[in-house]
């Protein structure tokens, strides 16, 4: 076993960004270079299985593989690697020393590299996603739908441009991100069905498989059925470009939205705003020579890890080009998918645990709503009188905030001066009248939309919400 | 009406990409500022529709709208925009000029611009897709189905890595992409299915709308449903950006598939290898020096615009990111929208031209396959001598083909000379035998599956195949 | 002559971007169809003048190739090009009707198409960066010079992570952009020096001009001299991608600086800083329903246009690879650079027009100063303790903002309640004493380094300031 | 020592693509998180240098802090960041430990984590350009040196579009990338040249360091100068970041050069072209059931790494906004640069494998040249003709071309036989006839130009070349 100190490793995920070991561990086992090998492996002995269902290899030997694979080593299939200059080569060289000389012809039997290789990586993406990234990314959303719960009710300003707008409530910019990522979730599903695998041989025309097999496709599809896998509608040496790209696409997308979140989030951290938190460990240090800063920096790594993987896309779509049966100019790039998911599951443990340490301040998020408080009513404003008939509305309230931000009058106030405006407002219905004169009314349907939203997805998703009673 | 010399554009899109004047007038219909304009409106009138049908505007406000959007014009919305520096009151202002003073404050009512300007933009994608991109697509995708099926049985050499590997037929080669656009197109109309528009105002509280609507929600769905569009689960000043995102991506990822098959059909254009060719107009200049070539320009150009365009997905991930309840840095982005569109559909155009003047060269691609006819069955051979017991069948192939290349022997003559694979050729079946013999045999069943992969699009796209009798 | 309704375009730049026609017809000048033809036949007539210099081509060639330029239209180029489907055959073919027998067979005497395109190209750029970027990126680099020069004794809150940090001044603020767009202009300028043209030929070996010349590369400077550029090391039919990829990257790079400094000011603008603000029209409109807000619009348009156009240097990179003497591949492609520098300068003009309007809230400013004014001398306390012999200031600070935050005293209070802390303050000098008491005092050399930067490029670029006085 | 097996590691740099552990422990050293901290370390000691020299520290405190350095392990920096969570402050703390009271205040005296971080961060690029990158770039630019003089007068055709063009020769096919890649060279070392760092405290106003000194910027210049180092003009709580932007672009581009190298090389493998080869080792193994091809994959793999890196230019990019005096949304992101760089080297490292093996197929370049023999004096002749005063030389060929291919008949028979060209051959010169009828003699100055350019560039990098006698 050829083993290194982890701080002489050049990627950042085999170093800084892998340190919890048991993390670690698990992530390996489903994207680290030992696990290519052990799913090509799985996807020989697929092979073997159905060539000895079908009567062409000896019973014994799916048997022998299945015990040829466990002796196996990553190492010595790199060692054999060396000499051939060939890797599924040297897997199967592996393999046919570990078993008896009749069932050696069969393995690999009529199959091509890629047919390992591309069937192996989408199994490889497929329980990636079904047994990393959903159950971890359905954790950060209960995390995500319990807050918007909490605060469906705590009215914010809501902000557009940076500007204060109109009132929402902080569940409803929570529930946000419930949605969206809620909805990318079931995107991940869809495109992780979706993956193909093959065994069509080198050119995908079954050249190989039909010399022995009347049925070559229904062969493929038994090989694939025992890996939980269907073919593609045509395949050349390799699978379709299209699923995978599909598939890395809805990460990529979901990064996003975690970078989305983690935007507002650390924005809503500014001093100024200072609307919520990140709990703060009692050793922790804030900055190097500045004590008493509070940095969002959890926040401000998944934004960062975002940008280092969210460009890989391109990557992604370079690769769909490969010509003719295939050029192998997509092998070393389509390797580093592993980084992409392993940077996306870093950021989704992150935030599942700076999110279950969020903690709102009351105090700031009241101050800076009453800050424009007076002119947050002008939208209804402006509507109500629009709706009374008022010719010209926009303009009148635009003319009576500017007139409201000179002197210390508030709206309402400044509508009872005018004369022209005055009519109107005796018209309005009470209801209507109280969100003039209580803005923090305002908020729409925000708590019930919230509570809808949350409860959608609770449901989808079957999951208890945690709330602190 | 401020009009231009079309050359004096910066724009290729709009100059050399246009000179089509019917063709234009077609795209810009739905992609241009005109358009743009025209959309809005659009929903505008839907807005008044709903409000005149609940019984808050006047019966006779949507015939008013309806005539006032008649006489609108783009130019005059910008001018008032120079105006009030924005679009959408720019807009709102033009239309309440036009009506009754009664309609007036209905227009526009408890909208916020993004709900119009959202909304119009899914309503243009929509329509575009599904009048202008699908359509195309499909004409395009016929024309190659035609292909394929016409040279399902024409055996070409099957290539990886440039080099000649097992037999195929020229169908199969192009079933690849009848297969894989065929898949892009059903891609692209379920994401278009899934744009949506919004109607809850400022910040996506309804915060307006629920003054006036006990079910703002239902509301925002009335106005909708008279543009065909439903509305996403959570929206804040703007729609949720997936549904858009994965919308471009359908795009995007199409216009690989169709550079992967203008890269392959220019690489087969190669002096060398020249197995395909375009129709060469009579007065056409193929250099301005060297008047012999024959370039495979439009494949080149299919090519170059995808590599224009397919880096604008990384603006659209960035656009996936918003602060709070929207900031505007997605608005001038996203205008650019239109041009990927564009390029796109000249692509597809010009594919759809070149292949239907698609001509194979039946001498070249016979030339080329037997170059390496006697190496072809390499891999057939190993595999039978594999399946017939043969221990190190891969290594005993190898080593034949380096003697046949050194020699003028085929490798059938080396393997009989040989006193250890004789035994092996004398148990092999008629039919396995025949296909070391015959090379050309060796197509597996290339022909059959494209035969199956044509006939499964034509039964879902519901087309003619035009085959030359 | 094809004109159009400008709305009936599909680029943004074409229609909504390019509303001053006098600036768009400055633009269109360098940029449009229309300048690529002219600049193209300005390269046919360089050629022409050496020819007849060198006595092979008629000495009244070069007068009657100047007057038929002069005739040339763009659109007769385009009907030409409509029948030879070759574009610059269809420029030479143009000019060739137009010019006496004697002189038509040196139009385009031993040149290559891509003889003329690139070092038509290359010349574009080069004039387009002397004549138009540079001019204005001096421009904006002045009015930022003014800006910091004049705010350079401002107190501001420097802020990292979001976070107040310690002191600066508003100057240093603007100061960094000054340095850093500074030291882009000159890196454009160098970059655009290195602009090259070709003359080398189909292949770039000069196989056509060594005919006729023994020194075909003194031929080729003399072309190219002719139009004030340089020939390449080596050429193929193209120039080497390398000096055009560089100075793209000189723009895009320049693009995110400014992308970068309006991100800045549109934080500074939130609701809850309001530390700077655009002058805002008596009849501009902020939202079309909430008439009171004040956007940021002008710095999220920048910010928007670059993430539009940043990711065409990919395209860029792309096109580097072009195969063998080369393929078309980068044609279309490289057409869109002028979109990158139109939007380019648009983003230019705007920060120009609303930087010279820029103003500070000096109320607001000092608001925020004030709001951590008592922990912000924690980084100077710590340094002092440390460096007075403290053996754990950091730890020791750290602690004391912690109560500083928890009661209302002041750190300098917490120290003198210290018995710990006491007898190290009691030995600070003065000065020293004075930065904890004052923290606006404790701004580093923040003004005198303002002063600095401004006068270092204000001499380079040979500018006059124009401050208030 | 946290070890692990190299194929749990994620990244491919980390184990599929560093499997020379000599190789690798050379880069490691420059570019692993070890080598990040001891960077780092370099940085705090070179500061308590000057502190030491200006009187400040100890006049024992380097030589302490050099110890403590030598015994200080990466682990333990971690382990100690594990509780305070800030990574320099556990540097720091780690040092302090080792060193006696008197010199503890000043390590990191005045400094900010990132005049530090920064720092190291430029220093080790510097180092790494200047002992890795560049050192191998001029190693694989003398091996493409050494093939171009060799091949210089070989005739090869030349090729655009993949079209049979004009003749070049093939050194000067190889000329093109040994200019390229020497001017790449001179920009990495002119680019690394200008990297900068910083100790001008937390927010770039040497806030801290003006306490203490009359002329922090000249403190900061003896500090950088222990490192071989300069200061930017400005900084903030980071250095500028266009020089690190210029020099990860100097990288890319680089790379796109030796992409586009392996694209041209493994082109010129095809099957049908075959003009050169890779060296194939005895026991290679070309394809797992085709054992008789010989796959291009050290140019392919060359491409791929290309294409899995190159779109991380969008991430410098996206880095150069950082908001207000720094975010820390840079953080994660730069530290994957050090992956960029090692699959550089891994590409160089294979290009000059591989470039030493090139073999020529003097066969098959012949046989391609002879091809289109006859077409290809077309250039020539239409030149000479119009030369000669044909008032249509260009149509004239065409049309002789296009009957040429018809016919068993070369161009010249084909002259002869024209009435109208037949005058204007018997006035060409005999060196003009000569080309017209050897094709291979046109090949202007490839030979002479490809002994200018290796030359020139043997002399500025100083080596001597290896060429077989």
């Amino acid at each position: 076993m050829q083993t290194r100190d982890i701080f002489a490793n050049i990627s950042p995920l085999d170093h800084r960004y892998s340190r919890d070991e048991d993390d670690y561990a698990e992530i390996s086992k489903y994207l680290s270079e030992k696990a290519t090998i052990a799913l090509q492996a799985e996807v020989e002995l697929a092979l073997i299985k159905v060539l000895a269902a079908r009567g062409l290899a000896p019973q014994t030997a799916p048997a022998e593989v299945e015990k040829a694979i466990a002796e196996l080593t990553t190492a010595e299939v790199y060692a054999e690697e060396a000499k051939t200059k060939h890797n599924i080569r040297a897997l199967v060289n592996c393999l046919q020393k570990k078993v008896s000389k009749k069932c050696r012809p069969f393995l690999h039997f009529t199959a091509t590299s890629y047919d390992i290789v591309d069937t192996a990586n989408s199994l490889r993406y497929q329980k990636t996603a079904r047994e990393l990234i959903l159950p971890r990314l359905k954790k950060l959303h209960k995390s995500w739908a319990e807050i918007a719960f909490r605060e469906k009710d705590r009215v914010q300003i809501g902000r557009t441009h940076g500007q204060h707008a109109v009132p929402i409530t902080f569940g409803f910019t929570i529930a946000e991100y419930v949605a969206r990522l809620g909805e990318r979730i079931e995107e991940i599903e869809a495109k992780t069905d979706k993956l193909v695998g093959k065994f069509a041989g080198a050119v995908g025309a079954y050249n190989a498989s039909s010399i022995f097999f009347d049925d070559p496709e229904a062969f493929e599809k038994e090989v694939l059925a025992e890996l939980g896998l269907k073919a593609g509608e045509h395949s050349t040496q390799i699978v379709q470009a299209e699923p995978m790209t599909d598939f890395v696409h809805t990460l990529v997308s979901t990064f996003s939205v975690l970078a989305a979140f983690a935007d507002d989030m650390r924005q809503l951290q500014r001093s100024e705003i200072a609307e919520i938190g990140e709990f703060f460990a009692k050793d922790q240090v804030g900055s190097s020579t500045m004590p008493h800063k509070r940095n969002p920096i959890n926040y401000e790594n998944v934004k960062s890890l975002w940008k280092a993987f969210m460009p890989q896309m391109t990557t992604v779509y370079l690769d769909q080009l490969s010509e003719h049966q295939r050029d192998l100019t997509n092998s070393a790039s389509s390797r580093f998918i592993p980084e992409l998911i392993t940077a996306l599951l870093s950021a989704v443990s992150r935030l599942t645990r700076v999110s279950s340490k969020m903690v709102v301040d009351q105090k700031n998020m009241q101050k800076n709503f009453e800050q424009n408080k007076k002119m947050i009513v002008a939208e209804p404003l402006y509507i109500l009188l629009a709706a009374a008939g008022h010719p010209d509305a926009h303009e009148a309230v635009r003319k009576l905030t500017l007139e409201a931000q000179k002197t210390d009058l508030s709206l309402k106030e400044l509508v009872a001066q005018s004369k022209e405006l005055k009519g109107y407002w005796e018209n309005f219905r009470d209801l209507q009248k109280e969100i003039i004169l209580k803005p923090e009314k305002y908020t729409g349907i925000a708590a019930q939309k919230t509570e809808k939203i949350v409860k959608n997805w609770q449901k989808k998703f079957a999951y208890e919400l945690q709330l602190e009673v």
